[in-house]
Parts: C-alpha cells; structure tokens; sequence
C-alpha cells in the first residue's frame, strides 16, 4: 500500500482493495496467487460513500511520511512502470493478461485521454525489459517512424473481435466537475464542514493522478538520462505540494545534482584524468544548452509530445509542451532548490493538520471563481500567495493552528539542514518531530474569520511573514508584501497591484457576511438551494460587486446589496424548477477532521 | 596485428613493433608481460626506409581483408579505445603507467592537433568503464559545464614538475608535405615508379590516422546512441575507399539498420505492442528530424566539435562540423547505401594490384594541383569520377588489368547479395575468388598511357562504363558521361562543362607529350631538378596552357610550348642554387610491386 494523501478521510478509501465478484473470481483468484493486487476507486458521486475513521490525529499525522521518502518511494514505482494505450473495447481481464505474461502486475489502473489508456507498475522492473523486447516497431511506418523507443506502448487487437457488449474498462477520472456542477452537489451537504470536504474530494488529486504524474516525469527522464545517465527529472510545485488540483499543469526540474564525478578523489601520480567538456560562459548558459537539446528531442522525437515550445530567454529557461497520452500541460526547467523547498513546506503544512488542504482547496476555489486568480500572468493573486495567506491565518489563531517556519526550522535534524544561496532553508521534515496543535475551531469558523481577518487587515503598513508567524512592518512599498519565506529580500506578491489587492479586500468582506448570514438562511426552504459556501462560490458575488462599479471604500458592508443577492439566490432555484425537501439548517460538529 | 593497408611495401613496416632499448628496456619488458605492444611507424624521411618484401602478389591479395571484415573490426577496435588530450612534456612512460592502471593496453600512439593527443586502446572493453570511474569533471566548471560525460578525455599534471628535458612523445603525421617539398622529394627518386609509390606513401592514410578516424565516428554514435541505442555510425568515401588522402574530410553516415524491433513475430493472442512513435510524412522527414536532434546535441555538448552546421534542406541532409581533437572536418548523414557500395567497390579495386593504388593517388594529386579538381562543389571533375576513369582505363589495357564490375558481380557469394531501389549491386567481397590479372606493364607506362587514352578518348560520342569494361554509346549529350556503377540511369561525372572537360583533355595530351620526353630529359644534370612526375606535378603545366589563353585544338601537341617549359625548369633550378649529382636516367624495373 503506498502512502495516503495525509489527512484526509478519503484516504482509507483508497487503500481498500477492491475486486470485481461477477464471473472473474477464478481470474482474479489466480492473479492473487502471483501477487496482483487491483485497487479501484469508484468515483463516488455524493460524500457518503467515504468512509469516516475515528484514529486519533497524532497517529494519521506522525504517520504521515516526509516528503523526501514519499517523492522517493513514488518515483522508485515509475521506473517499474509503463503507458499502455489500449484498444477500444478491451476487457480488463485481457488486457492483464496479456501484460502479466511478462511478469508480476503490483499494480493497474485505466484512464481516458484522447482514448483509453492503461498505467501499468510491475512489482520488478526487470519485467520491464522482458515487454520491451516483445515490442515492435509499428509495421506501417517502417521507412517513416524515427525509431525511438521508450516506455509509451499501444496494444493492438489484432483481427480481433472486440465485442462491444463486453464491459469496458472502469476509468479512473483525471478532470473535476464544472463550478456549476459543484455548487449543487456542495448544497446537498449537511454542513458546511461536510461543503469544505467535498470541495476537497473533488478538486484534489488523486493517487492514480499522481501516479501517472511521476510516470510522465519518468519517461521523459529517460530523454534526458540519453545525454546524462545520472539525471533525475522531478515534479515539484502543484503536483506534490498536496495542494493541487486535478487537471493542473505537470511542472518538472531536471536535477543533475546526482551527475558522478565532482570532487572525484584523485589517486597518486600528480596525473589525473579529466572529461572534456563544453565551456559554457554561465551556469545558465548551461541550462539553456541543455534544455535546448533535450526539447529539441521532445519535439523531434517525443511520442505524444506537441505544441513544444522553448522557451529558453525567460528568467527560468523552460521547455513547455502537452503530453497527450496523459493529458498534462508540462513545464520543464533547470533544477529550482527554491520551488522544491516551497513545494516541501507547503505539503508538510497541509499534513499537520486536515483543515489546511480543506481550507486551501476551498478558498483556491472561491478566488479562482471570482477572478482573484489567473492562469495568466499578470497583477493577480497567485495560488502561491494566497495559500500562503492561509497558513499565515492558521498561525495567527489562538491558539495557533500552525507553527510558524522559523519553529519548523528549530525542529529541523541533521538531514534537514539545507542552505541555499547562502540562505537558510532548513525546517523539519519528520512529521512525528512536530507537536501537535490544540486549536479546534471548526472549518466553518475558521473559514469565516479567514474573511473577517484579511477584510480587516493593515496591507498598506504591514507585512504577512509565516517564518515568524506574526505581521511585520512592509519593507517596501508593494500593494501585499508576502515575504517570501526562503529568500528573505523577496516579496512572494510583489507582482499584486492596488487594484487587485482591493478586490480582494472587498470579497473578503462580501464573503463575510454573506457567511454571518447563515449562508442564505441556512439550506433554505428548497433543496439545491446555494448555501454556505456553495453561496459563496455563485459568481453573481463578484460580478454584482463589479456591476455596480461603485468605489467601495473599505470595510463598508454592504447590506442592501447582499440582500439584493439572496432574493436572487431564490429566484434563480426558482427559475431552475427543483423541488426537494425542507432540511436541518446544521452547523458543522465541532469534532476536527482527520 | 591489425590488417594492412592492401598492396603498399610501407604496409610490412607497419606492422613491425619497435621497443625502445635506451634506459627503458626494463618497463617495456615488464609492459610485455602485461600483453602491451607497442606499433610506432617512424616518419621515414625518404622511400630507403621502406621494407621491400618478396612475397607474391597472390598471396598478399589474397590475404587482403574483405571490406566489411576490415571495417567491422575497425569499428570493434574503436569500441575499445579513448582519446585522451596531454598535458605537454608529458614521458611515454609516465603517459603509458598511469593510464595501463585501468587494464591492458593494447595500442597507443600519439599526434598533434591544437595540442598532443594519445589514442589508447585497450584489450577489454571493461577497461575503458574502470577509467570512467577514475576520471572527474573538471573542478574549474563545475556550474558551468555541461556534465556530458564521451570518450574525450584530458590528463592533467597537478603540480607536476614535467621537465623539458624529457623526451617528448614521438607524433604521427596527420598531414601532408606541400606540392613544392613533394616535387623536391619525388625527384631525388630512382625512377618514375618509384616516384609514384613514394607519392602514394605520403599521402595515404596511415594505420593510426584510420584508427583515429573509426575513433571518432564511435565517439558521434556515443552521441546518438542516447536515442538509438543499436545504432551506428560508419565512415564511408575516401577514409575508408583506400584512396583517402591524410587531412581528408570524415565523411560519415547513421545507420540504423540495426535497430531491433522490426517485423518482430508476434506470440497469440491476438494482441500486441507496439512502441508509440511520433509519425513522420516521409523518409525525408524522419532524417531530418534525427539530424536535427544529433546536430543540436554535437553543438551544445559535443566536446571539441566547432563551427557546427544542420544542413538539413540538402537534397542529402547533413549536419556538419570540426573536430578540434582530431582535427577532421566531419560530415554526418543518414545511411547511403549506394554510397557504401561505391566505397567497397573502390577497396576492391584497389587491392586487386598494387598499381592501382599508386596511379590513382599520383592522378589525384595531378589534378588537384592543376585544378582539374577542386574542394568548391562545381563543374570540375570531382576525385570519385577521376577515379572511375582510372578504373576504367585499366579495364581497357591488353591485358586488362583490372576486371569489369560485371565480372565482379558474376563472383558474386551469397552474402554479397545486394540490391538498392531495384538495383543490382552485388559484387564480390572475397578476395581470393578472383583471379589474378596478367598485365605486368609498368606504372610509368601505364600512366603514360593513361594521358594518351584520355587525351585521345571520343568524350563527345562515348561513356565510360566499368560494368562493361568497355565504352558505351552516351545516352544523354553531357560532356562527359561516366554512368553511376550502381544507379545505371545516372552519369556521374553530369556537374562536368565542356570547359573543364576540355582543359582534362589538354592537360592530358601536355602531360603524354611531357613524359614521353623522358620527363625533361630524364633526371637531368642537376639533382633535384624536376623530372618524370615530378615535372608533371609543376603548377606551370596547367599555369602556361592558361596563360597563353590559345583555344587549343583537341590533339596537337604544343612542341614550341613544352619546350619553353624545359626552359623554365632548368633556369628554375639554378634560381634554387642546388647542387647535386649527375644520376642515371633510370626507368621503372619491369618488376610488378606488391
């Protein structure tokens, strides 16, 4: 079993091995027997499928793995794995069978991208070599095809019969639903607790997801490993942070640290041996040289790889291009210490306790809805800045929800030590080393004085700075100034303007007191009804405050507007005919998750 | 003792090994007993150096090596060696002990470009991975280098006192003497056959230049073999026809015939792999893609490779560059097969009579040096269509000396079986089906015989055709016709004007005239004075045919002209102030060489 998402209840799910008992048993019995094991997470289409556990925090928490183990132990697992495109109409059992011919399945799931595909993890990756070698180069494009073989397969239903009547293989989902979709199963929710939650469920990633991920980071490892057989590409940013969504992009590093040869110890003689290298003017000269090759052979050679651009001018030289097969938007860079170390620290705040990702997932969500962020560059928030905003939030509570990063940093043991560019960028990564908080506000309350705090909060003098965990004066002059936490000098949201910033004051305060309202009264009289937070992602929130084109001055609630709001909330289920039941207007228990 | 150069008398001293005996018997000895041997060919300042051996013709032809025996053990020797850059004053000794630690060496000699290299080559192949691990990237770049690790090494002396009174390592030549010192040289010889055969000996490739040249070809497939793990990189043209000349381009291609995967036989089941692979729209493309991505590899890795160009809209797309270390200007394509054939066919002939060899380096020269032939692709004849009429005009003496290509072709064994896009190309590999020819003219005969036949040869009715072995009919009205051996419906000498065409003619009947003035009187009262080839190879030959600008009439020779030549060459030789002797007049022994 490999490791869970931490902290979430959904987790347990995942880990349950789940068979199919209809006419396959004797199969399935005997793939048990050589060591098969399927897992298979249903799509659940309402949050009561999940099953609740009642351990204690501390021990889902202390049990949580570091980051370091669990990039290890996943990236470990794609080199034992391969991309099987299937044809359409395979059965599952077929299609095992055929692969199981060359050695023990510890693993498969199936997902659909431009067709279905299937990720297939061996238990031994010599198994590996024994497929390959019964792969062929496809007979059509003998003369045409640039002979170039990696990992990327296709099965192929040779004269085959694939009756369509046969059950198709269950696909694992790799996009979420539509915000319309999502508000109204959020109104079936008993709280908004429960909302925060499903939120969650739906948006974050799931193990298949990250599995195929590191698998994609693999294979193009394996370009790269050509010209520097020691080199390891990792996925950094939204794809491990625990933070991300399905669907975001795949951001990659080709690390080359691991490149033998430097400070090699020569042996006597006063005669040593050295390689011949290109002299390069500066390190990112080197970076841009490498990247250079490396997507010329995406573009040339890589199967499944198009729209690639080079992107080698900008500040981070990069090398962008779809993946198909996997569906992933993919940024490659040169190794970024910096964004692996941000990434490791916001994946150890969102394991110390289950109310962060929660937090994080929904207010990623509301920002997103009302164009506080963007997928463009620009004057917008980032996802980055705005999830550090939370943490910071957590740490201001009393008491404090998170530690701050400077106590991280005081727990750090000898393997955590890491200086970067002669700053300290040292915290801890052992979970089990980090006490436990005692706050137990509920999601509901946290969430409303998440709004309150930064509708309230003094940006034009202060500064928000999670490694010590309390305000500091602004050092310059920016809109947000967001220390970033890694480079001291640096400002995370310096990119935010005036504009920008007050849009964001002002939701937070509309959203405040959309929430003091009961969340429109509760569930309402009519079932569906946006409340709590479904309420709060409608994007006649935003847009009513836009339309009015008013110059709100801070800190003004505007009650007749949001009672303008909720008539329309009325009128628009109305519109949409659902009839339904008269429901408890429950507040969410103040047990804390797990 | 690796194959030798076909029918050379300098090819029996190559292979004999030579110790030093002063003061370092003791190491050499105990290196022996380590299974080194050393090959050092001292660059012989006259031809009395030479070994004149006795054995027959037959037996020493029939020794010969197939081409694709010599090239395949060539390739395997370059597998097993490195190229290591010196620091300078480095001993052989110091040199041959620190780098014998790794294993056996089987071969080493040295040579300058920008610099003294050493190639070494090892007994095993593991020897060369023991090496790797010992040799480090160099401290000085470790941001800035491109950590790609090849074969391409530097031995560095870390405070190394290397005294510049040790004997520096002996070099082997990589370059030719200048025409002038060729024509001093050439006229101190004993006879016009002599002459030839101390022209071939210094222009021919040496063993170790052969060896440097599959070395670096094995470095470039280090390079592709990233992507393309079985494949292989094969010199072709002059480095390997024979009649490569020292400093000659390295003209190469990419083979990728070898590739597995192709029409594997598919097990049951009615299902099978294949590797996904990007698609191209034609052969063409899929080249050029290949050549895109080695091309931009070889420019922003590739150690010592400079000036690179991807030629890739080319009707034969190249990448091109210099190779600082070996100093080659290389050519890299994609597999051409007719190419190969031409090469193989070209070996041939050449080791079927040690004349062969000796005319067609002493005509190459020839026309180089009165421009029939030129390094700018153009109308002038180009060295591979020169060579053909060689061919050809030796098929045509009474008896022949060399057999037609169809007769080759009836020799033809199993394994010669060759077709191209419909074409026929077999001819036979194995030497000793051949019968020896009965031609014992001598080559100042049969070169004069050669400015006769060509100065006299109906260019504007005939073809030259070595399939035959007799003049064909043209089939189309270029000025010279020479038809493609292995593309019947090509001419290959088509890019020939009829200005070219005709300053061969003339050049050829102003060089029958020449010689059969017993090259200006034999070799005259002054030594040193030229005569024989030596006169032919005089830049004013061709320079008074021009300067007078006569549009000369085919045929009649320029008594009153060539006369004045005879003047200009004795009075150019007193200018030179040169003593000597009076010497014989001799002419070439009737003896056939080896």
């Amino acid at each position: 079993m490999r490791s869970t998402l931490p902290n979430t209840t959904m987790a347990a799910s995942i880990q349950v091995c789940r068979l199919y008992t209809s006419g396959r048993g004797r199969f399935f019995r005997s793939l048990l027997k050589n060591n098969v094991c399927f897992r298979r997470k249903f799509a659940s289409k309402t949050v009561a499928a999940k099953v609740q556990t009642t351990t204690t925090k501390k021990e889902t928490k202390d049990e949580t793995k570091s980051f370091s183990t669990l990039q290890e132990e996943r990236r470990e697992q794609a080199e034992r794995s391969v991309l099987i495109s299937c044809p359409p109409n395979i059965s599952e059992m077929r299609f095992l069978k055929h692969v199981s011919r060359h050695g023990n399945i510890k693993n498969c799931f199936f997902y659909e991208s431009f067709g279905i595909y299937a990720v297939v993890e061996f238990s031994e990756k010599d198994s590996i070599a024994s497929l390959r070698e019964a792969t062929s180069i496809p007979s059509i494009q003998h003369e045409t095809a640039v002979p170039f073989k990696t990992r990327l397969l296709s099965l192929k239903a040779n004269n085959l019969n694939l009756s369509s009547s046969q059950p198709s293989v269950q696909c694992q989902k790799q996009t979420t639903i539509g915000v319309k979709e999502l508000i109204l199963k959020l109104s079936q929710e008993d709280s908004i607790d429960q909302q925060l939650y499903s939120l969650m469920e739906e948006y974050q990633l799931t193990e298949e997801n990250i599995c195929l991920r590191f698998l994609v980071c693999s294979l193009l490892k394996d370009i790269a490993a050509a010209y520097f057989p020691e080199c390891i590409i990792r996925p950094f940013g939204s794809s491990v942070n625990g933070f991300g969504k399905l669907g975001c992009d795949l951001d990659m590093f080709l690390d080359l640290d691991a490149v033998s040869g430097r400070n090699l110890k020569q042996v006597g003689g006063g005669l040593s041996l050295e390689y011949q290298m290109k002299k390069m003017t500066s390190e990112r000269a080197a970076t841009q040289s490498i990247l250079t090759v490396i997507g010329e052979c995406v573009d040339q050679f890589g199967p499944g790889c198009v729209g690639v651009q080079k992107i080698l001018n900008a500040r981070c030289p990069l090398v962008r291009f779809a993946h198909q097969p996997s569906g992933f938007q993919c940024d490659l860079t040169a190794n970024n210490r910096v964004a692996m170390k941000s990434s490791e620290l916001l994946y150890v705040y969102g394991g110390l306790d289950g109310r962060v990702r929660a937090l994080v997932f929904c207010l990623r969500c509301w920002a997103r809805v009302h164009g506080l962020t963007s997928t463009i560059p620009g004057a917008w928030l980032t996802n980055f800045s705005l999830t550090v905003m939370v943490v910071f939030f957590l740490q201001r509570r009393s008491p404090a929800v998170l530690p701050t990063l400077d106590q991280l940093r005081d727990l750090a043991g000898p393997k955590d030590k890491s200086t970067i560019e002669g700053n300290d960028c040292s915290f801890v990564s052992d979970f089990s080393r980090i006490q436990d908080q005692t706050n137990t506000e509920t999601l509901e309350h946290l969430l409303q004085e998440f709004f309150v705090f930064y509708g309230n909060f003094a940006f034009s003098q202060m500064s928000i700075n999670i490694r010590k965990g309390v305000e500091q004066n602004k050092p310059e002059s920016s809109p947000l100034h967001i220390q970033n936490p890694f480079e001291p000098a640096l400002n995370v949201s310096k990119n935010v303007n005036a504009t920008q910033l007050e849009r964001l004051v002002t939701l937070c305060q509309e959203s405040a007191w959309l929430l003091q309202q009961g969340g429109a009264g509760g569930r309402g009289l009519v079932r569906d009804t946006p409340w709590g937070l479904a309420a709060l992602l409608q994007p006649s929130l935003s847009q009513s405050i836009k339309m009015k084109g008013r110059k709100r001055k801070a800190r003004e609630p505007a009650s007749e507007r949001i009672k303008g709001l909720l008539d329309s909330l009325k009128s628009s289920k109305a519109a949409a005919g659902v009839a339904g039941d008269a429901a408890n207007g429950r507040n969410g228990s103040s047990a804390k998750p797990h």
